[in-house]
């Protein structure tokens, strides 16, 4: 079985840097012409399915929005991700999960086990709690060949008081929490470990070089957002090859709903990226 | 339209002070002699509404369970969501979801809107990108009389460094938040605010007074977990009357799955509790 980190890099190497958001809020469905329920979440990922596949190597479906529509939601992303992946696209599960003890089991078994509803690659987690209470997740990529994200550093500006806070040991709260992701990854068989972080790409870099994270790197606030191709390079200097995906939604999502835009937008902002990144 | 404190405090006056957790996991569900699938979730819901109804006042569905069966799961979880509240039980989800912008509308939508499937009195959240962006929830739960918990002190270990860190301005991470979070209550009109803190009941009590929070407190980590009712009562000296929810799960699902069992540990959990805190 291929890690997740060896999927990755495969894919962005034949397509290209970019993992393209899907995010259907109700202002999308609406500006797309679509329903604001399950059958306008189905419709709307099976045509970002379609425009993406083959564009960028992964796309990252915003949980909540599936979420907003309960039970039928949830079933509209799971048919969205076996799309998705029959496609031949990765998916990361944008859900941001985070608990302790049994119930992280059942998260990890929801998202990333053998036999779970989600049947994602990689799912994005929130470390609050703690990042040893994130292990089943660890466990459950490792065992699978599935990847985690964990949140660290966003570049909203209400979360940087407590991401930039300081522990009893010294570094920053971020700082210690990539140095742990860190080490979990050095312990890894393999060149890039299956654990990576979510930082901000208009964040100037902080004190932990991410070039020593040892995993993939998702660099959402990319396009609408204001970070561009300059900003993820300076960002992630020195990183292995093909560790780094920019993340942009709203700047690619917004061109739709024409398959053909929406694939036109997508190969334009890979294409700035990989200019810069590669 | 009622507050949700206020709802809160009329049910704590009414039964007592307990938050019974309904945590099917799947060796619960193997205990309990049913299936570890959707069928299996709603048959334990239904025995948990049956068993806590005019026992207990709140009710607390541990989201991540419904989450691992999927679609089918949380068709599960808004069928006991539903009849908890019928029962006349609160329900508060916990499901300590966390994002920003337009993800944490849909959040808000789903879990705390007029229309939304998930028709919780409250809900969990996670404050890692910063309270600030937790505005949506609060916005919900102000419109609609509902409550958010926000998680911000967890008796595992794991959490400590995080949750103890210095920010720039002075105070710990999680005491800023409990002050964030009172400045947020002062501004409502009635007595006790909405927003609420989630506080581990086995922890000494932080620098920031929990007197001065202005809003309820879920306090987990009781029952098996070690916390009793003299540490509850040392946490919240000086709360208001009947704003402070000790929570328990496996102390009592555990005496599970004849409801007459399950009747007499919630009992017993909630009148330890009143003798101390009332």
């Amino acid at each position: 079985m291929d890690s997740f980190s060896e999927r990755l890099v495969a894919a962005v190497a034949s397509t290209g840097p970019l993992c393209a958001g899907i995010d259907p809020s109700a202002s999308l469905l609406t500006d797309w012409g679509l329903t604001d329920d399950a059958a306008g979440l189905r419709a709307f990922g099976s045509r970002c399915v379609e425009a993406f596949a083959g564009t960028v190597p992964v796309v990252k479906p915003q949980v909540a929005f599936f979420e907003r529509h309960g039970a039928a939601g949830f079933g509209a992303l799971e048919q969205l991700i076996a799309e998705a992946r029959s496609a031949g696209l990765l998916v990361i599960a944008d859900a941001k999960r985070g608990d302790i003890d049994s119930t992280m089991d059942a998260y990890a078994d929801a998202w990333l086990g053998p036999d779970g509803p989600f049947q994602a690659d990689a799912l994005t987690a929130t470390p609050y709690l703690g990042l040893g209470t994130l292990r089943p997740l660890f466990d459950a990529a490792r065992a699978n060949g599935r990847g985690v994200f964990v949140v660290v550093r966003s570049s909203n500006p209400e979360g940087r008081p407590l991401q930039e806070a300081a522990t009893a040991g010294g570094p920053s709260v971020e700082d210690g929490l990539l140095a742990e992701l860190g080490r979990l990854n050095g312990s890894e068989a393999g060149a890039l470990g299956p654990f990576g972080a979510v930082v901000g790409a208009t964040l100037a870099p902080s004190a932990f070089p991410l070039s020593q994270l040892g995993g993939p790197i998702l660099a959402p606030g990319v396009g609408t957002q204001g970070g561009g191709p300059a900003d993820v390079a300076a960002l992630c200097t020195g990183c292995a090859p093909r560790s780094v995906l920019p993340s942009t939604s709203r700047s690619v999502l917004g061109a739709g709903p024409s398959t053909e835009a929406l694939r036109s937008a997508a190969a334009r902002a890979r294409d700035d990226f990989a200019a810069a990144l590669c």
